[in-house]
């Protein structure tokens, strides 16, 4: 086990009816701003929960921030927080709205451009207090420090590392009518978030692994009840926990981890408007097989514990595994192939082109080049 | 699963040569009272790397805190606290030094008798900023807001709710030294917390199931590993992190607890003497078998997950579960029986009679009173 810090100070709301406690979270003599994405909150109920929780608050709304929140966006509503002397920021959405929301909360207090931020972390001083009502459960962003930030004019998209929220509001029911296809991405991001933290070399943590693994369990568990029924409470419920403990530290006390599949899934993100989720479901088998080698006896492990997968010929039980886990993705209907989305050679070539000129060494061994990265995007061509 | 509110705010500052980071990690110019067991700590080398790191600190040393810390001897602490006008305390050793110290840092800042904290909940309103190093895995106290504090001269135990340590230092090489009894005691006392947070009723939380069972295989796997060779690293630093996971909140989102094991363990220390951890080797069983009705379908699944034990007749399958259980307790070197300690009737009587005084109602569904207890004390005579 190596040595290290672990503190994560968010407050977690969890449970139906839980969003009326906006009304006393909330110190009444803060002056707000209410962040939204596309309008979803205003058909599912959300939106009229938050309006009647801080009907005694001071509130301005910005509306509008999109799935790979953009820093064009983004710095619209820092102006806004600037006008009009926001003390705080409530995102009420999902990843994509709270990762906008922390780079919004810290812009706020920021004399320069949002994307300096981004790109120059030493530039960061501190943010505006940030809460959340999250409504798609994925990224485990409202309890954690991160947010992936994309730029439309350079197709770029990087991680900001900020601050936690001081508290985060998880109602299942708000997540009763998301698209389907949101539904399967979250699980698959959820899933793949686990996986960077836990498909690296055995034996670091036993502990560590018997959580992953429960995480990656529960997600299999309940897939195909949240697909039969997503007004099932308790199966939303526990993808939502899932989400919320799959990416917020718990599971990576102690651990190397990986993130070479969400480094790649980013770029096909960035490029081809992939959804963050489905990006993942397509690098991660690839990554799995040409990674065999150094992550052979984790992915054995993971097999037999999480999937009851054995076999004596250990490549056959690599294969096995990943088809299995191929075949999992591909059961939330999901594709796992890239030229099933219309990305091909091109695409592969440019991704290529870009980690050479940054001269990228990812995944946990940094074993990942630019040449590593053309093996496994041919993989799942 | 229940709705529910989390959040733990405590620093873990966990590995090897961690100790050292005491001299940034507490603020110069505060002044500490730091506190001590036994000595054992001047032993093993703990107390020279404390001295070390706060050579330039001010601070004075109270100790003696002993075992099932007592309100006598914490009234003092408290006074020399208050004498010496100190504005942090920090715990120096195992869960009853820092349980003991949250009484301490709560009784620094009350005008009234320590015993009335404990007593009435309503009276505490603050305590100084604590900090500990961790000597004993065990308790979880490192990161929980609980304490356990008795009276000498009421033979009495009762539990104490303060605050969260602001940082706790965990390095698993200070418990290469401690003896094989205390080492026994705490593997089977985090086996026992999460048995209090996880055998209740099935199917409340599918993940916080995944991840107490992922602590009870994991303290069932390095067990035997910690009694061959407790300078084992690796198996120490697993040992330490499950005690304070086991503890700190992570595993009882949402989910209902029970606790009857402990409580009726307290009363066998108050009158007894018993260490807490070997209190709890003789209940359990007991708990297990008389509450077999209300708990049998979670042990079952415990049984089956945890020892891989299976067998269509539920009642077979529970006994043998149990039978498991108990040998586990008695692998590690501790008495499972009452009479085994020289305890008798005359004991079971007096916690009988103290249950019925106070009109107790205990564990999950409040079936637990003085009649059952009899039952479950009278089974692991």
């Amino acid at each position: 086990m190596n040595n290290f810090i672990f503190q994560n100070p968010a407050k977690i709301i969890f449970g139906k009816g839980s969003i009326s406690v906006l009304s006393t979270e909330i110190p009444i003599d803060k002056k707000i701003l209410v962040t939204f994405g596309g309008g979803s909150v205003k058909k599912n109920g959300v939106y009229d929960q938050v309006k009647e929780a801080l009907k005694d608050h001071q509130y301005v709304e910005f509306w509008g921030i999109e799935p790979n929140p953009t820093v064009e966006t983004l710095r619209e509503a820092i102006k806004l927080a600037k006008n009009e002397r926001c003390e705080m920021v409530l995102a009420v959405g999902g990843g994509s709205v709270i990762d906008g929301s922390k780079l919004i909360a810290a812009g706020a207090l920021f004399e320069g451009d949002a994307w300096d931020l981004v790109r120059k972390p030493s530039l960061y001083k501190s943010s505006l207090p940030l809460a959340t009502v999250l409504t798609l459960p994925a990224t485990g962003s409202e309890m954690n420090q991160g947010a992936v930030i994309s730029n439309k004019s350079t197709k770029e998209k990087f991680s900001f590392v900020s601050n936690f929220p001081l508290f985060s509001i998880l109602d299942p029911e708000a997540t009763f009518t998301l698209p389907p296809f949101q539904i399967a991405c979250g699980l698959a991001d959820t899933f793949v978030h686990v996986i960077e933290q836990y498909l690296t070399t055995t034996n670091q943590s036993l502990l560590m692994d018997r959580w992953a693994e429960g995480i990656l369990q529960t997600i299999i568990e309940i897939a195909p009840k949240v697909q039969k029924n997503q007004y099932d409470y308790e199966a939303m419920a526990t993808f939502m926990l899932s989400a919320t403990m799959g990416l917020n530290g718990f599971i990576g006390m102690g651990v190397t981890q990986d993130w070479a599949t969400h480094m790649i899934g980013h770029e096909l993100t960035a490029l081809n408007g992939l959804t963050h989720g489905h990006s993942l479901t397509i690098v991660l088998p690839g990554t799995m097989w040409v990674l065999r080698k150094e992550k052979g006896d984790k992915i054995i492990q993971y097999g037999k514990r999480v999937w009851g997968i054995e076999h004596p010929d250990k490549e056959v039980a690599v294969k096995l595994i990943i088809d299995k886990t191929e075949n999992f993705f591909r059961s939330l209907g999901l594709k796992t192939r890239l030229s099933e989305n219309g990305i091909g050679k091109a695409t592969i070539d440019e991704i290529v082109r870009r980690f050479t000129e940054r001269d990228l060494h990812i995944g946990e061994n940094r074993s990942v080049d630019a040449m590593v990265t053309r093996q496994i995007l041919e993989k799942v061509l």
